[in-house]
């Protein structure tokens, strides 16, 4: 069993490659080797039970990703993307990176003729526009973003190529992270993390919005077992649609904040600072979070039991110090 | 009012073009001049009213896409495509035309920054799977075919591209067209014109399918009196989605048949055959058709009344010596 993580660098694909090493095995077999691949070199998975190689990727080039994807990998993770804000800012990245960059990966496995498991992250980006709530497995899809456009996009071509037997795809809508680790991205749900993750190592953080607004969220703890349980569903299992909602819940930002309170005390929310950001409004007014993700619930994937446990998660997965 | 259609050498391109030419106005604008542009010359618009060019296209090259939407194009028509038995047999070619050609079509409306309206023709193949009927405005797309994901990529960026004011875009999933004049195309549902087409004139024609097969049609005349419609349209009337199902009316093939023998006697559906042709039923079952176009409705385009009107169109539009 060969993994290749493509955004191999990224938060959520550096937490799964160390899950997927811890765990060993992925789909029955054992991990042979796990490949992350990324724009920069990824970091590597420190003490790994299994061997991984870290490599540049860039999958606008196809020549790139034919070096990264062989008739040895087994299971591809394609977590690459140009994010919301960045996507909204220059649309050709947008297009040559989750559009054309999605397609060559596709291309490539198609060439290599292996039928690799491609588990593909789309976004709840995808969801948005006039198209009333709630959204379902069949709800349709108006991205209010350029990002969302594309990775609607890319969703159509894994079905696709799954349809035609090129590839085994899957893809999931990711929720919104939280609470996500390390560096700010240029995500405009960047405060949905920063506001918990700052405060609880004594910095301030700005929420842009008000404490009523709410949104769709999965911790990274979760999300990363959602992608792994998502690489073992089979065909018969996915049937025609292969992309879908991944489980997340709804909370206010006050709901969160409440949560981090109850578990690291009153210090944390006193850190967070409320100025509005009305460059971020046009993309937060477009995106909406009644979404019900019961397909991929039916499959075993999960949400988290509660915002107290994202607070958690994050203390014992990224600050084990604290 | 400078007009380019795309396709204009194809049965709709040509109907459309001779019907603005006749027309002479659209968005309450005089015509300047009708383009008609095509993968091989088109033929011109004999005896038209207006000025009109032929000249070849092929939208998979950017530089060739720019010979003909230039800075005079006001309004674009977009029918260029790859259809469905054709793009299931060679999917590069779909991939290029259908989704690369349609993204060169916008970019050069973008880069020349005059904000043409576009008016793309999508299909009702973006519809199927596992997506329960009806299909409203609102249904999640499930394409059962490279065809039907190709157009459904094209409905997403061409939504995109006028969220974000690049270009005024409106897309309509069009019916099946019958009676479709000419010869027959690689289009899969090339037996519901031709069993109506070959025996109103004498010869035979296969059908492949029982007379209880249902499907969504429209008439070449009403599909164009819709895009013509559908030019006319304000972003305003538009709204956030810019794609939409064009209005169609479901009948089986025998209720097609006796429309048939209502119009024209019963000589003309004695010379259909009725032979299985396996090899279509793998996208003829992933067809679905049962739509409600009411988007579409209340924006003012319209079906046709019965299948005898479709009948007696074909016989005035394009039998008119019969």
């Amino acid at each position: 069993m060969n993994i290749l993580i493509i955004g191999g660098g990224g938060v959520i694909g550096q937490k799964l490659g160390r899950a997927l090493a811890a765990r060993g095995e992925l789909r029955g077999k054992a991990i042979a080797k796990i490949t992350l691949a990324d724009i920069a070199d990824p970091a590597p998975i420190a003490n790994s039970p299994v061997p991984v190689e870290a490599m540049t990727c860039n999958i606008a080039d196809p020549a790139s990703v034919a070096g990264c994807v062989t008739a040895e990998t087994d299971v591809i993770y394609l977590l690459a993307a140009i994010v919301s804000a960045h996507a909204e800012e220059d649309l050709d990245a947008g297009l040559t990176i989750n559009m054309m960059g999605t397609l060559n990966v596709l291309q490539r496995a198609r060439a290599l003729g292996t039928k690799p498991v491609l588990v593909f992250t789309s976004s709840i980006a995808v969801n948005g526009g006039e198209v009333p709530q709630p959204f379902t497995d069949h709800t349709g899809l108006n991205p209010q973003t350029s990002y969302g456009a594309q990775k609607a996009i890319g969703e159509l071509l894994v079905t696709d190529f799954s349809r035609r037997n090129l590839i085994d795809g899957r893809g999931f809508r990711l929720p919104t992270i939280s609470v996500r680790p390390g560096k700010p991205n240029r995500a405009a749900s960047g405060f949905m993390s920063s506001i918990f993750r700052e405060p609880l190592q004594g910095q301030t953080a700005n929420c842009p919005v008000s404490p009523d607004f709410n949104h769709y969220y999965l911790s990274p703890r979760k999300c990363v077992e959602n992608l792994i349980k998502g690489a073992e569903l089979s065909a018969e299992d996915l049937v025609l649609n292969r992309c879908m909602p991944m489980p997340g819940r709804v909370w206010t930002i006050q709901q969160m904040v409440d949560a981090m309170t109850a578990v690291a005390g009153p210090e944390p929310a006193r850190l967070i600072t409320w100025e509005k950001q009305p460059e971020l409004d046009p993309i937060l007014d477009g995106w909406r979070m009644d979404i019900r993700a019961a397909k991929a619930e039916n499959l075993g994937l999960e949400a988290d039991a509660s915002f107290e446990d994202n607070i958690r998660y994050f203390l014992e997965d990224d600050l084990p110090g604290a």
